[in-house]
């Protein structure tokens, strides 16, 4: 029994890029489409009302996150996460498995899922060096909760146990997401694990009751080798699951290339998300490889840091030129903040530390992103997406 | 020229108290009614359109904090501080006397301007305790700023300077608001600078441009001393101001008594305003005494530490026994977030730091605020006032 559909309603004519339709028991996800993230069962700052205004579709919390606090027990209590928060749309949960590259190899070191990458950093030698907070075995990933000292020990089963709690739309195979600075062989071992555990959570996911049924999808991991990405997607495209996503880091100079190994491979009619990734450079490039949805901390986190997203590229709001500027952040923004708001108010908001400025920075890059990618998908069905693209690309600096 | 218009609409039958309607440049407010403080032209963590959800009429804000931060000037070439903050509704401003207090006297001690105070503490030895940032002569009042450490000096004139190119509806005239441990002797002689400046204000408004007229309120001072708050009446009342603001501080156990003290001498056809109280059982005894509208931080600060109303008295919503209550915060209320949320929901964010936890509790917090003003206003016009405050205040533990 499916507990989602899709529907491809438009493809590109010389790539694998593609526009279509989700159907979740809780509603439709557009594609390509943006999932906004609420990792502790908020959208840091905006209320649901807000998002609901801002046209967002799809919300993805961390189990591992709600697994801490407030527990699978009280979120099954309230009804699951999308009655926890007050969120009535399509939900999505990850699976855990992030939180072995970020609280594991990534932890107390500045990486993150893109970049370019030292290559001349040894992520052996690294490893030790920020205080990890997990420790895996092909078993699974014993964390170290940052909370309150507590191991919580993450298998493939244990994921697959909490996730249904939750009670999601969508949630994810249990996967080891390694560091960009790994060896290969470290990548051949780590990826043996996650295609061991991709056929664990499929097991257990079937001894499941059929009620409330959550679909369940497998994910590519491979880091940003060929071979091990494009043997990924051959094993994890076999099994049964209901979409894909595509995990791991990627170099921002061939995200698109990589992005396709996995693509090109992975089966035509199901859904593929691309976990963790939303700057519109690269939202761009792994649409144009057959991306279906994404979500990413980017638009909320920067907004808290006062960043945020105009046609021309990102600009910090606290820059001294903006103090007196009486003009929007994006003067051809529709969203609630750029329709009722100067820059200097903003600037001020935030030169005074007040919370509203999170807030209103937040509904716009969120705006922003969920906005690029209605017009994103409308080039795709109107065939016009490279032209988009590239008149988008040519104001945007990254 | 009037810049508003009061009306009353009723009155309690044994006492000073009454309902009626203020008309203002940009929208009535009705009475007894409560203006929600915006001290740095922002509600904290609430937006203006969650605030007109709320059925907010009115917002006060802190001309000192706002010549601090942004400076006059761009608020002005804003539009003034309702276009600057997107606010469309009545707007008034405090005169910047309030600051003599709590950056003077109360600085760096734990003093409001309610409560029970310890007479044994004498206000001339604390006071150079406290790292006070306000030195006050009878020509004004010498700050330091705890921004930049710059000393602006707010006279009456400067006041009535700045206040206009922050154009709020309503304005008060600059005072000097005293310390609850002040002696008499100092209560005399501050009342003596209050008064004089009063008329300094009305002298140095008569010479503003007449465009944009703006309501200026005169202030009641005399800390608790009966002949020193009638005196203050009697003097400030014979001013021409449209309206008046008691000011200063009060005791828990005879608020009712010492503002009936002004209120009484005060002309019954203007306008009251209690400054900066707004706790339900001081809201109740200054009604029966004939004030119009309030002021106070209480609903929004109390929110950001998790303590929020409900008909049985404040709740600090992290204790632990509601950590898995999915009901209400008050189950009879009628706001977005009772109606959307579970204290357990509320109780998580709070414990994971998620600024949701401040926006939802504020909302709920001026709501329950907001809704007991309306419920006021009613039973003064329905002629149960006394029955509807006896039951409110039964359930209502202080």
């Amino acid at each position: 029994m499916s507990a989602i559909s899709f529907k491809i309603e438009g493809r590109l004519k010389n790539s694998l890029g593609r526009a279509g339709i989700i159907t979740t028991p809780h509603g439709v996800i557009h594609t390509p489409g943006f999932s906004v993230v609420g990792t502790q069962a908020t959208v840091k700052s905006v209320t649901p009302a807000q998002l609901k205004e801002l046209g967002v579709e799809v919300v993805l919390a961390n189990t591992y996150h709600l697994y801490l606090n407030p527990g699978p027990d009280l979120v099954a209590q309230s009804g699951g996460l999308g009655k926890f928060m007050n969120w009535d749309g399509p939900t999505i949960t990850d699976s855990g498995g992030f939180q072995a590259f970020s609280l594991g190899a990534a932890f107390g070191l500045k990486l993150s899922k893109i970049g370019k990458f030292d290559r001349s950093v040894s992520f052996e030698t690294d490893l030790g060096k920020g205080d990890s907070l997990a420790t895996i075995t092909n078993d699974g990933v014993k964390f170290r909760s940052h909370l309150d000292g507590s191991e919580p020990f993450f298998t493939p089963e244990k994921s697959i146990e909490i996730q249904p709690q939750l009670g999601a739309d969508i949630i994810f195979a249990f996967d080891e997401c390694t560091s960009p600075l790994a060896s290969y062989e470290y990548q051949q071992q780590a990826l043996g694990r996650t295609h061991a555990w991709a056929e664990r959570c499929l097991e257990a996911h079937k001894k499941l009751p059929s009620a409330s049924p959550q679909a369940l999808f497998g994910i590519v991991q491979g880091g940003r080798s060929q071979d091990l990405r494009e043997e990924s997607a051959r094993v994890i495209s076999k099994l049964n699951f209901e979409g894909f996503g595509i995990g791991g880091s990627f170099n921002k100079d061939d995200i698109q290339t990589a992005v396709g190994w996995a693509t090109k491979i992975l089966p035509e009619e199901k859904p593929r998300h691309l976990l963790g990734i939303g700057e519109p450079e690269d939202i761009f490039k792994a649409v144009a490889v057959g991306i279906d949805t994404f979500d990413c901390v980017i638009p909320t986190r920067l907004a808290r840091h006062g960043t945020v997203f105009t046609k021309q590229g990102k600009i910090a709001i606290t820059n001294s030129q903006f103090r007196t500027d009486l003009t929007p952040l994006e003067p051809s923004c529709s969203c609630y903040t750029c329709t009722n708001f100067t820059r200097a108010y903003i600037a001020h908001l935030f030169r005074t530390k007040e919370i509203l400025a999170i807030t209103l920075a937040s509904i716009h890059n969120l705006y922003f992103i969920l906005n690029l990618m209605r017009r994103i998908r409308e080039s795709i069905l109107g065939d016009y997406f490279e032209k988009f693209r590239d008149e988008f690309l040519a104001n945007y600096t990254t």
